[in-house]
């Protein structure tokens, strides 16, 4: 096997592709990278069993050949190669070599034989949809926020895509105290229903880079793969039903007050220094004609009240957690956002002001 | 009690206090701030027992009294402020109120008399001295990192401040393993030998900022005192006797290789790599006319070796840790240094091309 690249397009292509392979002691081998030339084309793989990444490298110079080298290990040290130098790797008995100008390194390697086999999507019978990359960052963004840790549940600790909504493609997760649902695609011709382990979609946002303008995502029965430019990460999907969410979703909220988000965000982490004591708890109330107040609940560090000036027609009071509202307000994205709610006991929906595809439910509290 | 003052100057004066006062449990009293107001005169004060940072804070507007309230507490809510606002404070029935603009809070203080006593200097008996804040916050970053973290041996956890050296004052530390010696003033009129704890001379290396120009430094028998600008920090002295370093100075080294100091710092990163399995051990070798290498040590991952090419006269060969000699030459600063040894059971000498007044030495190891 032979390769010869800059260091920059290598060095780019190990660091994304070793992120999902440090660590694993119980199989060895899923530390390592399998770095395969075939056909003149260059991948680098690795896997966790649940997820692999693939990283295609576009090289002008290369003869064909496999083998496996510990990921941390040649990510490290072709980082700290000079820049702008072209980097030569070769094998020859189970070792690679590394060359660069002056510097050069052997490492040992592990047979190809023993890598796991990398899933492949069944493309017969595979959807596709294809989005905006600034987009799909954004809204998984979002999204993924509520998505729960808690694994004796599987199905919240993914990101729940879904056509539930007239040919809508959209992204949820709620963890049971919070809602998030992001529009996605509108008129869609084909529909899924599929939930993508948070894990494997914090790796997609990383590999994001600059470059890429579109990201492609195609589902089968089993797995989700994503196309990145020269990168694709194939994931198992969770494999469990999803909770009916939107009948979470508020209906019949009536008092809704617009206020400046960074104003709600700032009287909000007030109120929450106070609120520690109290698992974070504050108190939203509105009073007609003009009040909308942020308070802690006095105790023993003390107290903070602070009032926002916006018209109010429908009066109410909420007990909320103020981590959960400031993790909302800095997932929304507009100057001025809705706060819309009933009473002390109806979740609370959150959303950009005149926009509606991005929503985010908070349950009350009720201490 | 009275203050009114722009909210970035406080913010800025409770950040600078509030570090040491975070998270004693013991004495619940230490994670106060005391906010004194004497005389028009404010300042705020904080301990850990064994050192204090008193921050003075000129303002135009002042009613004298005293109180203690939770200092992160009051600097968290400072900080979220509106930048460019004034900020008042008041006090009534030991409550302290913090108003700005719209924004309000009460927060519950403490009775000043539980207040442990700040340790103020003997001037009297103290000897002083000035340094340029730039010379003596380098000084300290080049020294500090040799001091030992093994509190059984006290006087290795500090920075050794003495006039041993005919008139100057230096700095050094070693834990053992390794040493740096600094010297910061020639021409000092009064002698010093004390022992600074490496944790207060980091809080006052945190505190430094661009505005400052000068560190005065004073020692009486037990303290030493840092003033920069309004703040001033008082720590205790470690009350042991500071080994003779001096010794470990290797003065017969013979052989002296000058590098580029980048160079070599990439060499010993692409080495220490593949010496994770040998507790970090390299291998420096000097070979005529123009050899220098640094190679791991052959091990399961594979190995390294690299050269640069540089006059060599006398040959010889010394075993480092590789984070020592990194460290090292972190700490130096001028584009070339030597490297200067003489065989593998004497200490290495480092320091910039060309310049004494920073040492660093490294003992060899030995496998």
């Amino acid at each position: 096997m032979k390769i010869k690249v800059t260091q920059e397009k290598l060095s780019k292509a190990l660091n994304n592709v070793s992120r999902i392979a440090i660590g694993k002691v119980t199989l060895p081998i899923l530390n390592n990278v399998l770095i395969r030339v075939d056909n003149k084309k260059v991948s680098l793989i690795t896997t966790n069993l649940d997820m692999a990444t693939i990283n295609y490298l576009p090289v002008s110079d290369s003869e064909d050949g496999v083998i496996t080298v510990p990921a941390k290990l040649i990510a490290d040290f072709v980082s700290n190669l000079p820049k702008g130098e072209i980097v030569e790797i070769s094998t020859k008995d189970n070792k690679i070599t590394i060359k660069s100008g002056k510097y050069s390194s052997t490492i040992n390697g592990t047979l190809a034989d023993d890598f796991p086999e990398i899933p492949e999507i069944d493309e017969t019978n595979a959807i596709t949809y294809k989005i905006n990359i600034d987009d799909f960052k954004t809204s998984v963004g979002q999204v993924i926020i509520a998505a729960s840790n808690d694994l004796t549940r599987p199905a919240l600790t993914g990101v729940f895509f879904n056509t539930d909504d007239k040919n809508t493609l959209a992204i949820a997760s709620t963890d049971g105290y919070r809602l998030a649902e992001k529009k996605l695609i509108n008129n869609v011709k084909s529909e899924a229903h599929a939930i993508v382990p948070s894990n494997s979609l914090q790796e997609v946002l990383r590999v994001i880079s600059e470059d890429m303008e579109e990201v492609e995502i195609s589902f089968d029965e089993n797995l989700v793969r994503f196309r990145l430019g020269e990168i694709e990460i194939v994931s198992k999907l969770i494999d469990a039903s999803y909770p009916d969410y939107k009948k979470l979703i508020p209906k019949d909220n009536n008092i809704k007050v617009t206020v400046k988000r960074d104003e709600l965000i700032r009287v909000t982490k007030l109120a929450a220094l106070f609120s520690r004591s109290v698992g974070g708890s504050i108190v939203c109330e509105a009073k007609a004609p003009n009040t909308f107040s942020v308070k802690s609940i006095a105790n023993e560090f003390g107290e903070n009240d602070s009032t926002l000036e916006v018209p109010v027609e429908n009066e109410g009071k909420v007990n909320l957690n103020s981590r959960f509202l400031i993790d909302a307000l800095n997932a929304l994205d507009a100057p001025e956002i809705d706060f819309v709610f009933s009473d002390h006991i109806t979740p609370i929906l959150l959303k950009n002001k005149d926009d509606n595809r991005y929503i985010h439910i908070v349950m009350p509290l009720n201490v």
